[in-house]
């Protein structure tokens, strides 16, 4: 039981040092606040987006799992580690699950779902002409000229596409991933010639000066790109957060971000919030970017970003993310995955985390997970078939009665 | 501009080793969750109790310092570091004032206003048969037996007369209430024989072995005080006092409470609150512990604090406190202070700190300030002043507009 007891014992006790390992990640990602510093993102004073709820038995449809054995989708979440599942169909809440430590009012760390918000941001600072896809990094940013970002554009670091050298072997902690966590805050501080702050960190990365090549996940991208954006608007990332996406999105709880020691917020991967506010933000991609009628995303953004040019193709084609998602893309902090007649578009992060957004089932799914590793490709497949499997049923199911039998979707029974 | 700019430059930072000292501390105590792990005190789903506003100008009052000079209340209030004020008369905001970092739904360091906080709770358990005041501290925690809390009774530690040695010397680095703080997260841990939890720091106090003496004001009998009552309950003080206060007085807004590396709140001085909140608290201990015809904290537990007997006027007398605050006592973690007709009850906590319940005159008064000293007796005296003054022209307004003129509030104008 962890964190039980007044005080807990030495071995139920998560701290700075274990939280992203199993088992205490199940109890941590729940609980971030508790660990670090953080910044409140408010939801503002507007009107909470109805999510109302409309179950259906999703839970008992049955898919086969990427090796082969067969399973329903609540044994597929089960099995994945899952903290919290709310999928949305036709504006209804038709699936949702709590686990653990895990509540509808609890924010979970996002990770790198949190990119994709960040992303979201620019593109809002890109219409209102304070950005540009075309801007160098050091024109906001000069303090990086020495270092590998260097005539790096926005637009390289969008798509993840800069020379830098960042290494995100999460498995090694000489790894720059594991090493800047030093400077984040998110690990003790065990080598001294780690900066005690994430821009500071930043500075210090070299690279090899050429960028626009191979897409190359480096969280560190996103730091610089959330730096940009605090220099373009004097505005800290939690408060560009709130006004330009969680508030606009009608989210019902304030979601919160962790901060370094100088203030910073951890704008790759540091953000919770709740599986609700999630799927909320998630509808509004669904929708082309607006909620109500109001234009949270630019419309041109999020087309741009659903559509694939072959450069960008061949550029995550030859990249190591290439294999595992087949004929995807990764741009403006978001992945791209082909089906049969249309494009899924994915948020992503380490541990388990997911928003699957499908135009072609009308389907928003959020997962929160707090998978044993940072990377699972068959946790991660299953995830997928499970969600296309829902999103099957559901396009079935709205497709008239006599199509499936039951409530509309097929079961395993 | 503290922490100000991206990343702020460094004599603009606050940090874990310098937010307690100005001009730091007027950031700081607005966003204690942005520098240390905080756990969140949820208000609940229930009404939130109405505090419709009214406002008066109290501000004008005049009155003497304690230095002789005249001045307005809105002058005291200035010279004082006043982060937020709020004045309840009648059900009514009265008077409310923000400046700097403090909002009207900011939640700001309460300091040791916590320990009023904690003492309803126990006030819950002892009616709840859980606690009693007679029960020593190790029936409840054995782990304090080889400590100076060997001996010592709940009644010991509400009214801290333990005799217990713990040096309450803000200015004294070295001093226990200093020292603990390397324990809590509070500041960095500079010394590697200090234990890296409250609760173990606890267990390493000593101390003479004879209770029930004089009035010494010590924080660390707060902390023994949750702990006894998370042992009691199988609950965290967070949800303790989210079920048995801060939901039951209908608070805007969730609290928070700073916690250590073991989950620990921080129960002498963590939580904070926003200044309407704490004025709800105050308004349901002007009420007699009832909110909405609720009970919230027993009327007995209350009614036995705000009556005092000669022991224990005579522990405060001869205590260090009691030239400042004269005929005053201190009971259940209230302190009180006799006015001509009645007596006031006052929460307070370093920094400037003081929630101001005067049921002579109906008057609730909450101040959250970020004082350059931990204490100031005459910042302490001219905000008691001030709200003397202010309660005075309410109470003569509300005998009759025939008693005072202009708006029922003698200005110095």
């Amino acid at each position: 039981m962890l964190m039980q007891g007044f005080p807990p014992p030495p071995d139920a006790r998560v701290t700075l040092a274990n939280w992203q390992e199993p088992p205490f990640n199940r109890w941590s990602f729940s609980h971030m606040r508790e660990l670090v510093p953080t910044q409140r993102i408010p939801r503002g004073s507007g009107p909470v987006t109805p999510l109302p709820a409309s179950p259906l038995p999703l839970g008992e449809i049955a898919l086969h799992r990427v090796d082969g054995t067969r399973a329903s989708v609540d044994e597929v979440l089960e099995d994945t580690y899952t903290d919290a599942t709310v999928v949305v169909h036709g504006g209804r809440v038709v699936l949702e699950r709590y686990a653990g430590e895990t509540a509808p009012g609890t924010p979970h760390l996002l990770m790198s779902i949190s990119k994709s918000v960040v992303g979201c941001v620019v593109g809002n600072l890109v219409e209102r002409g304070l950005l540009s896809p075309a801007h160098l990094v050091t024109d906001h940013v000069p303090e990086l000229g020495p270092s590998g970002y260097r005539g790096a554009s926005l637009r390289d670091i969008l798509d993840m596409r800069s020379g830098v050298e960042f290494s995100e072997d999460y498995t090694d902690l000489d790894a720059e991933v594991r090493v800047i966590e030093q400077a984040m805050g998110w690990r003790p501080a065990s080598d001294r010639r780690v900066p005690s702050s994430m821009y500071a960190y930043l500075t210090t990365l070299g690279g090899t000066g050429e960028h626009g090549g191979v897409f190359d996940y480096r969280s560190c991208e996103t730091d610089v790109l959330g730096w940009v954006c605090e220099r373009a608007t004097n505005t800290r990332m939690a408060d560009l957060i709130s006004e330009l996406v969680w508030s606009p999105i009608g989210a019902e709880r304030d979601a919160e971000i962790t901060c370094d020691g100088a203030g910073t917020a951890i704008h790759d991967g540091g953000m919770c919030a709740t599986a609700r506010d999630l799927a909320r933000f998630g509808v509004m991609l669904l929708a082309g970017g607006e909620v109500a009628g109001r234009r949270v995303v630019p419309a041109t953004w999020l087309r741009e970003s659903w559509t694939a040019d072959p450069d960008i193709l061949e550029a995550f084609a030859r990249s190591v993310s290439g294999p595992y998602l087949p004929g995807g893309w990764y741009r403006n902090k978001f992945w791209f995955v082909p089906r049969e007649q249309h494009v899924v578009l994915l948020c992503l992060g380490i541990y388990g985390q997911m928003l699957y957004v499908n135009p072609g089932t009308g389907t928003v799914a959020g997962k929160l997970s707090s998978w044993p590793d940072a990377q699972s490709p068959a946790m991660l497949q299953d995830t997928l078939r499970a969600f296309d499997a829902i999103g099957a049923a559901l396009a079935g199911a709205a497709a008239g009665p006599r199509t499936v039998p039951g409530a509309g979707v097929p079961t395993r029974h």
